[in-house]
């Protein structure tokens, strides 16, 4: 446990009034912004989230708005997926990539409009790079942070909670599907999305005047549906597979190597960056591979990759990891070479607080 | 006070085990990577400092590597600075700003040689925007970051400490000037530079070889230096006015706006990103404008921005800012609009604790 010294650097968000006011206990630093990662513990913010709602303060996924008559060409230029029919109303997930394949940022897309995007961030600048590329290429086109911050509500109940506010509409919407829906004096985007396999809605909210109403509005129509704030879990996203930029995979991996094949099309897309190198590892196949892995013994804080041997060779490193009081085991997400990777591989797993036993598994666990 | 959750994504460094042992008690998180902010408190830190010799870990300052035929060319278009005269193995403050001015970084660049460069990074991915501009223009450079991570002495006493274990030649550097000097079976490149107005080094450690051994080093040979552990310190860089990246200015500010007008020549310089947005700002003047200022009062944590009134009306923030036990003040940075940024202005700032008495100061204090 480290103390974390605030400045305002580290962004407060639109809400962190609220979070503070539930007693948050530790935040990570995503984005330069502050994001709640645990309110009682990591194991019962797991248990809760699987049996009720919770409300996440995500402002820290950071949108990158790309909006004018070259719109929907970057947007095809910036990722290996196929857009080609992309729809208004619509999420995508999209691997970002360098002109070697290495994954820049694997956001969510939104199309607002034909020629109106967000890219909804993992932890890096990517504006940066969108900004860097429009000004080399002389692209027609605006790239800007909005004033736009998501709050993630997850969980089974998270629906009912929504109906109670937004209406019976909101039941209506598919996953990865969004639309608007009226808030106080205003209207608020709502995708049926969220970083965690428990269902849920992410509502990216707009401007400084709806964050504390919504919160309060969702804790109030919520309270007996047990509702509590929460956050990104780490062990819930482990079990069911869900990476994280900046942990599992970073500017060294392709999207090939993360798993991503079918947002992979660099066959299809002409335009993209990054195409030769992608082409080429779909002849040759990755190099190495996200598994799941799980892992036997006392495990110290995942605030590392832990070195994967084999006989004394290095073969790969585990990126996260957390205990799974549900799986009955350590649960983790492993890079492993090619020749490793099969379900069933026995693994020494180097921990700094020594050396553990693990195997390959066939699938994540939710 | 928070905690601070920690991942592979908020990233060790090389003497993050020196640090722990140093008893380490709060952090910052800096380019995604662990930052050492406070060892005892932030006045008994700051007085040290300016007694005696501390060692910083600033392995957050990370490199954008710039190498290649059109290195020196792209280092023109990235910063208003004249760069004509650059000379190998000096350093230089180059303020980098995008089309319109806005400030993306505020690095020290290192030049290596005549086609190799380095820029040693404030808190945003820089690298992805020089990547998005090399990529989008075509230039013939290779950029990335290197496995490079700085470790600061500063304080009075720096520079006996670094002559007992580089010799009597660490003497001789002048101000931003660098040299190559040998360390066990390698050498290191150290600059006569650093984040504090105390003197001071900053060791550009490469690899993954030499980080412990000369943290031990450097605590084995200031021992009756009264050596400490430290990190970039609140108080004396307000005192200073050494200015924070995300702290005290943003993509939102120029470099007009921030002071910066001796590194800032976009008359000179013809090929700067950004120029005809500086040159409209040379004509009509900034229209705000950094200043120090001293507040009266207990000060909340810095943790945000405070607005600034006078008589009502919105006129600035404070973006930064300390009690001072040496100037027997409250030291702080604002961002004052035109016309209320004269030295003698009285000012009201809003802090989450209360409206406290403020005025414009003529100088920063130390």
């Amino acid at each position: 446990m480290k103390t974390l010294s605030l400045s305002r650097r580290l962004r407060r968000t639109h809400v962190s009034d609220g979070v503070e006011a539930a007693s948050i206990k530790t935040y990570s630093i995503y984005n330069r912004m502050l994001l709640p990662t645990r309110f009682i513990s990591l194991e019962e913010d797991c248990r809760h989230l699987k049996e009720a709602v919770q409300v996440w303060d995500v402002a820290s996924q950071r949108q990158v708005e790309i909006k004018g008559a070259d719109a929907a060409d970057l947007m095809q230029r910036l990722t290996p997926r196929d857009l080609h029919d992309m729809k208004v109303g619509r999420c995508y997930y999209v691997p970002v990539v360098d002109e070697r394949g290495g994954m820049l940022n694997d956001p969510v897309a939104l199309k607002l409009s034909e020629n109106r995007f967000w890219l909804s961030l993992a932890d890096s600048d990517l504006l940066l790079w969108v900004k860097g590329i429009v000004l080399g290429m002389g692209l027609k086109v605006d790239v800007f942070e909005p004033n736009v911050s998501p709050l993630s509500i997850q969980g089974p109940k998270a629906e009912e909670l929504l109906s109670r506010i937004f209406g019976e509409a909101v039941r209506e919407l598919t996953f990865f599907g969004f639309d608007y829906f009226p808030f106080a004096d205003g209207r608020l985007l709502i995708a049926r999305s969220g970083w965690s396999k428990q269902g849920g809605f992410e509502i990216y909210v707009e401007g400084n005047d709806y964050g504390m109403p919504l919160w309060n509005a969702l804790f109030e129509a919520g309270s007996e549906l047990d509702v509590r704030a929460g956050g990104p879990n780490l062990i819930e996203r482990i079990e069911s597979g869900l990476l994280s930029y900046g942990n599992d995979m970073t500017l060294e991996n392709t999207p090939f190597e993360c798993g991503l094949n079918r947002f992979c099309h660099p066959d299809r897309v002409i335009s993209c960056i990054g195409r030769e190198a992608l082409l080429r590892e779909m002849e040759t196949g990755p190099k190495r591979k996200i598994c799941p892995v799980e892992i036997e013994g006392d495990l110290p804080a995942s605030d590392r990759a832990w070195s994967i041997r084999i006989g004394g060779n290095l073969v790969g490193q585990v990126t996260s990891a957390a205990k799974s009081p549900d799986f009955e085991t350590n649960v983790a997400i492993a890079m492993l070479d090619r020749g490793f990777w099969e379900a069933g591989r026995e693994l020494s797993v180097e921990t700094p607080t020594g050396i553990l036993p693990a195997r390959v598994v066939d699938k994540f666990w939710n």
